[in-house]
């Protein structure tokens, strides 16, 4: 037991930051490097983000979206030719200044001094400057729009502060790219993309999302307007998940990226960019794990059921293993990802713990009596059921016969639970707030605030620098009830929603 | 006219670099940047790769190989770790020496100079380095192996000639990095994977390769024993096209992956590492393409069939594309990537020239006879038959109603009629060879040469300075019939394979 101990999670009510980092830690999603910010993908971690990519990108094909890929350095030059993406981008990169390695004087290696490279390279931070530079190159006419390009890659930004998937100085991304015509299709593009990472959020991560635009102070540099997911965490702050910008002409100004209409004019191109990262792996273990270890939504898992046999001699073991074979075949047949574990050198309880903690959404237990009765007993990773105290954990017995069928049905109401469990809990943690001192002891316990603002970039800093909280969105869904801005009183056209962040 | 001429894709008689260039870039597979050696990979060419990603992954999964994912960058110190590796590898790297770009005195940005880093870092040319570094810390018992990962990534080596695909600053690859409790397994696992290779490249990519031992001069830096799969290409030059290393115990021992066997005892592990790249993606491209452009291997294919509509009037249009549509549609059901080529802007007989240029596998006509009739007609990229001289292009009508079997049945053939040309053509190449000055002038044309080797570096050194080809492996299928070397005349095991390569 002592080991066990040892090893325990941190309780999210003790230390939530300690909790999350103990649950990617232990559950194996990933582990920190020799290399100061980056951290590395551990399988499990990986499996996750393979599911995301396949569903993202079937969406995104499915919607006129190709893949393609662009180089991973950029001439430090192309980062200041936007003016306001200079100012925002071009500062914490990685620096390539060299070519080569060569021996230093004292032994070991040292970059060569002569191969300094006549302009430093940028290691992408994000791709507008160096795709943009191509589309240059590509689009000649209104016959070569729209232009759905999208591309899955690793970003460099200089972290100070890092924490695992939430904020490291490498990171895996996607960033989706477009050139159109007119004003009004990018527009509807930066909303269809956006709708597409809604739906990824909820219908695969299981996790609900506010829609909305960020204000001046909070968007992509560069852009027009950017839109966003936001995701409330367990501790109340929310997550920015997603981001789709609406880059209007300023990217096509500056990197020349013009076609010609159907009159023969010249025209820039309208373009908007969009991307989701890692991060999202953080947002999926900080919106549903608990106290025991991951939990991971049936749509997102690699793995969906663990078979645990359970026995106490060989007679017994004989048949339970062939029963258990049997199922895992079955279900293997239909598509689930299941594992047996046949561990002889540890008890029942100890592998329940054990899969707990890696967050597999459904535990098959089964026993001598099991397979003369032909069933096994299904466990769901987290309730399905509104439990009442006392009540016991929610077991089901299910035919071995139709098991396919029957795991099929506690996985959806599991992501279906998973689901209704984070919105209840974002709604019991939003408020719709018209004083701005309550606010501040508030804030204090996380949640969304609703409250009114004049749309002045001093009010918004004012709370921040007070509070800490940000403007998370306008949200789109918002009533348009008038009113006045709950720090300086000035009139409102809608309540905007407040929060700290990750 | 004078326009499609310009952009004439220049014969592989008259200069086959320049027609493989014309290929790639006319084919729009990739293009070049504006970053010095490193390539864009436009939609065609990276769907070339997500299909081979695809076809390898479920080959490493179906295995027991999982992905993860390792940080970009190496600490410089890293990789002067083992003797040979920093002598192969430490050399010509992108070496990060600042985080952060700051004002520049004159305008624009720099590195800032207050930013330079303690350790300078180098963007990784191969993760040995920093993957061991992680599986000395996870490996701890024989329970822990064999650890058997994956990784999907991008490579930066620097190069000052490069080419796109075959040899670029930026690559994209997979690197697998294993590690066992015996030599006996970590060997089995380089001969499986290097199968995996091979089966890849002859049943997927249509390109039949011998495998082999590369010789200690052409060895990975680090490894005991490097095998390779090897490929012929039109202009009979060979083409490496996978690795699987024997990495014995030289990095266990200088990154310390130590695991307690069953007694308790400390051991060092056995290790393998193994790639392919978008490399791969050139050796198509150069194996099966022709005159008229670019020829993919069904199997490859993102797009297998291309339908297009043949009308002269308004009725004959309505009741074409009436059928094309749907044959569209049926062809799409089955699982097929199908375009209906619908413009109006250009002839059938531009649109047949710029498909064939993009190399997709077979061309469905339909006009309004054949509507009539109830079939299309179906003609391959490539003739699947040996066509007589001034026999027509083959073409065969297929019925509209088992339009999705008769096109497998084409794509088959054609898979086929690819695989068995390369391979006639591979024979029609190869010779075996006494005599070194015959083989002096005898390389000029190309073709890989099976000839009797002493095993001295001297001689394969002398060979290659004289006359440019190396030994490609030491294949396994050779007869183990003896002789005297071809260069010095001391006695040899067996022929080794020379061949002048990329």
């Amino acid at each position: 037991m002592s080991k066990r101990d040892e090893k325990a999670i941190t309780p999210r009510s003790e230390d939530y930051s300690q909790w999350y980092q103990d649950i990617v830690l232990r559950a194996e999603l990933a582990d920190y490097s020799p290399v100061k910010g980056c951290m590395v993908i551990r399988p499990a971690g990986y499996a996750l983000w393979e599911n995301l990519q396949k569903a993202l990108d079937g969406m995104f094909k499915a919607t006129g979206h190709a893949n393609a890929y662009f180089p991973l350095f950029i001439p430090m030059s192309f980062l200041s030719k936007e003016a306001e993406h200079v100012e925002g981008f071009a500062k914490e990169c990685a620096v390539v200044t060299h070519h080569r390695l060569g021996p230093a004087p004292g032994g070991g290696v040292r970059p060569d001094p002569a191969s300094v490279l006549e302009e430093p390279l940028v290691v992408r931070p994000t791709s507008e400057t160096i795709m943009y530079a191509m589309y240059a190159k590509w689009i000649k006419s209104y016959r070569d729009l729209p232009l759905l390009l999208n591309q899955w890659a690793n970003i460099v930004r200089w972290e100070m502060r890092t924490r695992l998937f939430l904020r490291t100085t490498e990171f895996l991304w996607q960033e989706g790219h477009t050139a159109h015509a007119t004003h009004e299709e990018s527009w509807k593009e930066v909303l269809d993309i956006l709708d597409i990472y809604a739906r990824f959020a909820e219908e695969w991560m299981a996790v609900p999302v506010l829609k909305g635009v960020k204000t001046d102070s909070e968007k992509f540099a560069g852009a027009l307007k950017t839109t966003c997911i936001e995701a409330m965490m367990q501790d109340g702050k929310a997550l920015q998940s997603g981001t789709s910008h609406d880059l209007g002409q300023n990217f096509s100004k500056a990197f020349d990226v013009k076609f010609q209409d159907e009159k023969g004019d010249w025209q820039y191109c309208w373009q908007t960019s969009w991307g989701v990262s890692t991060r999202l792996i953080g947002a999926l273990v900080m919106a549903h794990s608990d106290d025991q270890g991951l939990v991971v939504p049936p749509k997102m898992a690699a793995t969906h059921a663990v078979i645990v046999p359970i026995y106490k001699d060989d007679t017994g073991k004989a048949k339970v293993m062939e029963a258990a074979a049997s199922l895992k075949q079955s279900l293997a047949s239909a598509g689930f990802g299941v594992v047996l574990d046949d561990r002889d050198t540890v008890s029942p309880g100890f592998k329940y713990n054990e899969w707990e903690l890696k967050g597999v959404p459904a535990r098959l237990e089964i026993g001598p009596r099991d397979v003369e009765q032909g069933v096994c007993v299904a466990v769901p990773r987290v309730s399905t059921r509104d439990l009442r105290e006392g009540e016991k954990r929610q077991k089901e017995n299910i035919p071995l016969s139709g098991a396919p069928e029957a795991l099929k049905r506690l996985l959806d109401d599991l992501q279906r639970a998973l689901f209704d469990r984070a919105l209840r809990f974002r709604e019991a943690n939003s408020h719709r707030t018209d004083d701005y001192e309550t606010f501040k002891s508030d804030i204090e316990k996380g949640g969304f605030f609703w409250a009114h603002w004049c749309g002045n970039t001093n009010c918004e800093t004012k709370v921040k620098d007070e509070t800490k909280a940000t403007i998370r969105c306008l949200p789109f869904e918002a009533d348009k009830e008038k009113g006045s801005c709950f720090v300086c009183g000035a009139p409102s056209e809608q309540r905007v929603v407040w929060a700290r962040a990750y």
